[in-house]
């Protein structure tokens, strides 16, 4: 829609009533500048967590269909508040719970995924509003029931009805936006101006990123470019935008580092297809989510190679017993204390030569790596966590970021 | 519905997650007796309260329509505490807002009234549920827009259902049920262990009762019986039901006192309809709730007298400016310091001499009455309010309460 942006608010932004005027009166002035808003505002400040500590007098494994019914308030306290101020300082504005903005969802409560979001409803309230505001994370399923969005969810719910009505989507929130790396590991880390979505994802996924994969990927479907920057800072923020659009392609846009990784080696000394089998199986069953996966078979050998995060380590210790009474001659090793480092990209398909630099960088400065994955956009090292910080500089130094 | 009941729990009896968990352990027991609820339950404790001082860092004048989507969250907040609760214990629960619920009402933002219910929603889902947990005091209109019902709401909620699937409605809430007359004006008053509605309206409206009015209406009209009386006591409260099913037609059942009363009495010297008429425009234009109207005629002079609430006296001097700025030969007098004390009993139709007895009881004990005004069921007095609580108590024991 012409004119119309969605905006979005977390919830250390609208953290007190004294902030949600502050933000109020930001709007205004974009209301006079001519422009229709959506605005997704998060729960208040420590709303939620106060609402979980009522929950936890209760019971440690609550029915998540009435869990959801109850975080959802923390949304609806913050659109009346804002709304009310908004009306208050003569903006036209109209609150709307997920279900109200028609955010229709599905899959499980508390970890629900936005299906389709009743855009023509949202048009014709911002032919009567001027601003509207919506309640982020939250959205109602195919039986009426209130559902959540799990982790991320107020971005999601923000670029999801950007998507919907056709208009950009700008993202505040406490970071200044997208650094090439993480400026507590490489203070001179530098605000990137703009990034692909597939960079921003591969940094997402790779634990660096501010936002959620999932949000990155419905602007990228839907080609809605994200302004991502600091509440009422008034600096210049990230736009994650479509390659194509980008004004300069870098070889290498950033650097991410993992410290939670747990690396596992299995070798099995008798190859047997079924032992990967099975393997993979038991990780599904227990849902242990692994990264890193490399497979190698010499001699008759299969050594598999995975990492994952250190609290699936109990886990693992039942996957093993269960293999290692299935398969004979099975040797494993888990290691903790390790991360994963990755470079990123989308200059890297085109210019040869990176891969080789990284690897320079690395031996050249004796940091070992005991694992190496690559992606057309990334090539991510398992390397030990006391060289991590050290190697985020080496990189960030070779790469200029 | 066979074997269903509608119980609801006032604000102070939800309070605390203590007390969620003990109301829950009782209403397993009524489910382990083989009985389907719908619970209706008000906002926690002190939760509303919190709600209005946010809005009151903002302003004073807040938008209606937003106030309501605020205020919704206080009994959304109790109905997933006490649903995760029961859920726990092990009876099978579910929550559902007002919205869920399918209360429609309709009116003013604030103080909407309930339209109707969708029973057959509330009567499939008691199928699949041993207990659910409804919002009260909320709905939603036309527009899909969440409303309040105002005073009493969760009550008119509670009342609203059980009409909706034919089944006894239950009030819990911090008295032991309805008494003669106010026990703190007369220690001695009995708790009734029935009553008419026609009695009830009478003292609801005569400011005694512990119902709203439009609650006992809704019960009147669809003929379905309130139990009230205090929560988890274990004592017998109070049948509110019709007058065909009473087992006692006591002659009076109840003496009320509303010690908010201003008496306004104003002669017209020079009689005109005209002049009714614009009084009585003028009161309706500044919503001054009248009561005790009376009017007499003599020697061409009309004298009109009512009584209203002590707040609304600014109203009334505007009024009277108006009034005596278009007609000659008008005098008025407002009193403040006075009472209404009032008689209830539907056995008044059929016994003679009850006037009688009450005009002796005040006559010869000196109390002075300066107007009376009567119904099929009632008689009240505008008396001096420092005689009000002394009259009480000759009536109680005049008339055996």
């Amino acid at each position: 829609m012409e004119n119309t942006v969605v905006l979005k608010f977390g919830g250390t932004s609208v953290g007190t009533i004294e902030k949600i005027k502050k933000i109020s009166n930001y709007l205004k002035q974009r209301v006079y500048k001519g422009e229709k808003l959506v605005v997704v505002v998060s729960a208040m400040g420590k709303t939620t967590d106060n609402l979980i500590k009522q929950v936890e007098e209760i019971t440690n494994n609550p029915d998540i269909r009435e869990l959801d019914t109850l975080l959802a308030i923390g949304e609806q306290n913050t659109i009346s508040l804002m709304a009310i101020t908004l009306n208050e300082i003569g903006i036209k504005s109209r609150s709307l719970t997920g279900m109200q903005a028609g955010i229709k969802t599905f899959g499980k409560h508390t970890k629900s995924k936005i299906a389709n979001i009743d855009s023509d409803f949202i048009k014709d309230e911002l032919k009567k509003f001027d601003v509207l505001v919506v309640a982020g994370f939250q959205g109602f399923n195919e039986n009426k029931e209130i559902t959540t969005l799990g982790r991320g969810g107020s971005d999601t719910s923000a670029v999801a009805i950007a998507a919907a009505i056709e208009s950009p989507c700008e993202i505040y929130t406490d970071v200044h936006g997208v650094y090439s790396t993480d400026p507590r590991v490489y203070p001179e880390a530098i605000k990137l101006d703009e990034i692909s979505y597939e960079e921003m994802l591969e940094l997402s996924a790779l634990g660096a990123g501010v936002l959620e994969s999932r949000c990155i990927e419905i602007a990228k479907n839907y080609n809605i470019p994200i302004y991502l920057a600091k509440t009422l800072s008034g600096k210049k923020g990230t736009w994650i935008m479509s390659k194509e659009n980008l004004l300069e392609k870098k070889v290498v846009t950033g650097v991410a580092l993992d410290k939670d990784v747990l690396h596992v080696t299995i070798i099995c000394k008798d190859f047997s297809s079924d032992f990967i089998e099975e393997l993979f199986n038991q990780l599904d069953y227990y849902s242990v989510n692994i990264d890193m996966i490399s497979q190698v078979v010499f001699d008759d050998k299969v050594n598999v190679s995975f990492t994952c995060k250190n609290s699936d380590r109990n886990f693992l210790n039942s996957i093993l017993e269960i293999i290692d009474s299935k398969y004979k001659d099975i040797q494993y090793d888990i290691k903790s204390n390790f991360s994963k480092l990755s470079i990123v990209g989308s200059g890297m398909r085109d210019v040869s030569g990176v891969a080789a630099r990284a690897f320079r960088t690395l031996c050249s400065n004796n940091i070992k790596f005991y694992q190496v994955t690559t992606s057309e956009i990334s090539i991510s090292y398992a390397i030990d966590l006391s060289d991590s910080e050290k190697a985020v500089q080496l990189f960030c130094k070779e790469f200029e970021l």
